[in-house]
């Protein structure tokens, strides 16, 4: 608990002053007021997120990528049986996944982490073991985790992202895969949103009408069961969440604590993210949202976290596969505020 | 009218057959099926492009930046002075504009040509001249141009992206410059979609409400007064349109003809698009949406040319700027379906 208290206790504000001159900058850059959009608001947010009016590209980037299972998947919610978590974890390692390839073209690394896959230890050339569980527990029966082991689990994210940023990792970009974990996602979503699991549940990894009705009274069940307090982060995540998103929790913080900005990916990282938010509202302020899954109930995360999806390519992959696509967008913002000339030294009419 | 006739004739279809081999290696990458979206749309669109179901990223990239006034800005429909157009087209040629800073990261080249600025002709180094008009007519007194004016503006465009493909340019992005530009491009998106001005027309570079208003009107009593018809996209470019607006209208024919995918940047090139689409609808084949623009009525556009914008950064420069940033993701496209590992060469189990 050392590590996650001393984390939370330095996340700050960003720097409120630099991003106002920040601003100030953009506005007497070469183009009508305002109109790069996005692109303006993520220049000033990383300005004052790193304490100076013109912020630097990251030296270095990484996903994160951590993988988890899921005891739920005992009641059939998933396309996909679950010994695909250790089989993707090998595609990784190996470089065929949607995530190497597009982590190549952004110039990001992978680093990928066992957090709580099941079954027996992996052992491969460039995994970082630091499984915590060998998966949840199934959450109709009970909490899929201990409240130590969330705690565990998010402090083995910190220690992770940590890591990362002592290697001169600048931006990060969140990644999961575990089989069953839109789950656990949307059963996080309907415990903040209030909202019936019906309404927050989606096809995953391609599920029938069918069985997405199932997943959603698998998680009407568990919310029974279990009765999360949606004031309380940590037990929503212990009673609800995966390894895997307690992970990412921990990276988020992580980041947040040590002035890092953080793109999050998709909808399970997007649980991860509304964790975060509950246990240290402030966390908020470093993370950048990617994209619009073509998860149902994305947009609704986005919205209680108040955050605007850049990309809108109807993906439902994670892995930090959107996440790594939006690292060349934040890449644009930086040498926007830095390379654009202003009014002055371009000799143009202002409006 | 030769050039304009040899270009429509040249139009095909892209390869089915190879969309669909496409679609199938894409089907059966480690990931679950269609679950990277439009990225997949992409990379098969691309294969049936260039007839092969693995599409090869581009040799060079370039924006063609067009530049052209526009009559109707005396009537008091922007937030900026006519001299903008030119003192922006140095600031172009010197590097400091937004399309310079995001085409550098892109890798892409930027091509400026003036096609229509008004005044005395502009000798810069580095600017292609081929300027068929010292500005459009102001369209409230009659037509903005000719129709030899409007097939000369065409033709340019078509002659200028020849050009680019022959020095090895195979991925094109439109964009464009012209103070007063968003007035015909949404008085051509008011001809075809049939709706009032007062819908389709935006604040451009940041007008006020009664500015607003003035510029709907503006553009009503130019339609009175032309009387375009929405079957002959040559009359409405003619009436309506801007050279530069032509000369994009070529520059996506041109790809069409030559096999080449043309990005569409926001609302002034959406209204070239739609111009193209009018003249030779199989060009739309073509044609990959960026984004979705700030600029009320660019939603609208894309909706009837039926295309997706991918990024939503609620940008409106223009330029080229969304067209740039959205080369990333084309090139995302091709790397996956090109070095993405198959689930029998991962030894990864389906669902």
């Amino acid at each position: 608990m050392e590590l996650l208290q001393e984390t939370l206790s330095k996340i700050q504000e960003p720097n409120r002053n630099v991003e106002e001159l920040a601003q100030r900058r953009l506005d007497n850059l070469t183009k009508p007021l305002g109109s790069l959009g996005v692109l303006e608001e993520i220049a000033s947010r990383l300005a004052g997120i790193q304490g100076q009016a013109l912020p630097k590209l990251p030296k270095e980037k990484a996903i994160i990528v951590l993988a988890g299972d899921h005891g739920v998947t005992n009641e059939g919610v998933s396309a996909f049986p679950q010994e695909v978590t250790p089989q993707m974890v090998l595609n990784f390692l190996r470089g065929g996944a949607g995530i190497n390839v597009l982590a190549r073209q952004a110039g990001a690394k992978v680093v990928v982490a066992d957090i709580g896959v099941a079954g027996e230890p992996l052992e491969y050339e460039g995994l970082i073991s630091c499984r915590v569980k060998s998966g949840t527990d199934n959450f109709v029966l009970g909490p899929a985790m201990s409240q130590e082991e969330a705690v565990k689990a998010i402090e083995t994210g910190i220690a992770l992202v940590q890591q990362q940023i002592h290697d001169s990792v600048a931006l990060v970009g969140t990644g999961e895969m575990g089989i069953g974990n839109t789950t656990p996602s949307a059963a996080i979503l309907a415990v903040f949103s209030g909202l019936n699991p019906i309404d927050v549940t989606g096809r995953g990894t391609g599920i029938d009408d069918t069985r997405m009705q199932h997943k959603a009274q698998v998680i009407a069940k568990a919310i029974e069961v279990n009765r999360p307090n949606p004031k309380d982060g940590l037990d929503v995540l212990a009673k609800m969440g995966g390894l895997e998103i307690a992970g990412l929790t921990g990276v988020i913080l992580g980041c947040a604590a040590r002035g890092i900005p953080v793109v999050i990916d998709g909808f399970i990282s997007c649980a991860a993210a509304l964790v975060a938010n509950s246990i240290a509202p402030l966390s908020r302020e470093y993370m950048f949202a990617s994209h619009l899954s073509g998860e149902q109930g994305h947009r609704l995360m986005l919205e209680l976290l108040g955050l605007k999806p850049m990309l809108h390519l109807d993906m439902r992959l994670g892995e930090g596969t959107g996440a790594s696509l939006a690292f060349h967008l934040v890449e644009s913002a930086v040498l926007i505020i830095n390379e654009m000339a202003t009014f002055d030294e371009a000799g143009v009419s202002q409006g």
